[in-house]
C-alpha cells in the first residue's frame, strides 16, 4: 500500500470518530449542567492520568499504554451507544454490542493497527494488566467526581443508592488505592449532604 | 506535603480543566454541524496523534510528550478564550493573555507539576523540537478536515480566503509533509467545490 493509500485509509477512521462527540453520556458538566460527550470524557480521562499517573498502584506503569487505551476506550460506543453504569438490563448484552461495534469501527484502520487497537481495548476491558487498571480506576473515578460536583445529579435521577456506587466503584482500589481512599470520602460526603441516597 | 494533600491538590486542578468543555471554537462538527469545544478537539487531536505517528517527519519523536502537550495545549483558553486562527487583530495579544492563564492554572499544580506542565506549554508554543512541529501539525490539520467536511462553513462564515489557508496550514509540513500532501489536496478540492473562495 502506498503512503498516499495508507494516509487516506487512516484519516477515513479519524473523521469516522469525529461522531463520538456526538454519544452523550448521562454524567453532567460542573457549569453548563449539560450531559457529557464521549470525546470530552475521553480526554478528560487522559489529562488524568498524566497528573494522578504517580498514584497508580504499579510504579513501573506504561502511560503511554494507558493513554492509547483511554482515546479508544468509547469508541465503540459510536454503533453501541453508552450504557449507563448502573442499567443492570442494558449491561446485560454491553460486551457483545461493543464487540461488533470495534470490529466495524476498528476494522476501517489498516490492518496492523485495527490489531493494535482491538489489542488494546480488549486489554482495557479485561482488566488484567497493571495499564488496564490504572485506565479502569480512572475511568471510574471521573464520573464520581463529576456526580459528586453536580449534587449527585445523575445518581438521583437514576435512583441509584449509595451502597450500588460503593460496590461499583470500589474497584478504583485494584488500580489506584489512594484514589479509592479519597473518591470513598467524596461518595461519603455526598451522602451526609443529601446528594445520594444511603 | 502528605500524599492525601498533594492528590487533594490535583483534583482541584482536574477540576477545574473541566472547564474546558464550555470553551467553543469556530470549527463545526461534521454530524449535528454544532461548534467544536477545546476538549473534545483536545481528544481528537490525541487519537490522531496515535494513529498517524508514522507520517511525522522525525521517525524517532517521543510520541508520549506529543500527547502530553496536546492534552494540556489550549486549557489557557479558559480564561483566554478561543481565538480563531484567521483573527488577525486579536492574534496580536494571543500570546500575553494565554501566558498570564498558564500561570493561573497550571500554578493550580503541585510545584513540580506546574513546572513540568508549563514547560510542555513553552515547548508547544515554540514549535522548534520535533515534538512540538508534529504536535502543530496535528493542531492544524484537524480544523482544515473539520472545515472541508463541513463544506468550508467557518472559512466562509468569516471571509477567510484560500491563500489565508494555505499561508497558514502549509506549515503542517515543517511537522509532517505526507500529512501537508494530503491536506493541500483537500484545500484545493474545496476551492474547486465552491467552499472556500480562492
Amino acid at each position: 500500500m502506498s503512503t498516499h493509500a495508507r494516509l487516506a485509509q487512516q484519516i477515513r477512521f479519524i473523521i469516522e470518530v469525529d461522531k463520538l462527540k456526538e454519544v452523550f453520556r448521562q454524567t453532567l458538566l460542573t457549569q453548563s449542567r449539560r450531559q457529557e460527550n464521549d470525546a470530552e470524557h475521553s480526554w478528560h480521562l487522559c489529562l488524568m492520568v498524566i497528573v494522578l499517573a504517580e498514584h497508580a498502584n504499579s510504579p513501573e506503569i506504561d502511560v503511554l499504554r494507558v493513554l492509547k487505551m483511554l482515546l479508544i476506550h468509547d469508541i465503540v460506543e459510536i454503533d453501541a451507544g453508552d450504557t449507563f453504569a448502573y442499567d443492570t438490563a442494558r449491561m446485560a448484552d454491553q460486551h457483545e454490542r461493543e464487540a461488533l461495534a470495534a470490529d466495524r469501527i476498528f476494522g476501517l484502520l489498516p490492518a496492523d493497527q485495527t490489531s493494535e487497537f482491538r489489542g488494546l481495548w480488549d486489554e482495557f476491558e479485561a482488566k488484567e494488566t497493571a495499564e488496564a487498571k490504572f485506565a479502569t480506576a480512572i475511568d471510574r473515578f471521573q464520573p464520581v467526581l463529576q456526580n459528586c460536583l453536580t449534587e449527585g445529579a445523575a445518581w438521583r435521577q437514576h435512583g441509584v443508592t449509595s451502597d450500588r456506587v460503593i460496590a461499583r466503584n470500589q474497584h478504583i482500589a485494584d488500580g489506584a488505592a489512594d484514589v479509592w481512599t479519597y473518591a470513598a470520602q467524596m461518595i461519603a460526603d455526598a451522602v451526609k449532604a443529601g446528594h445520594l441516597p444511603a
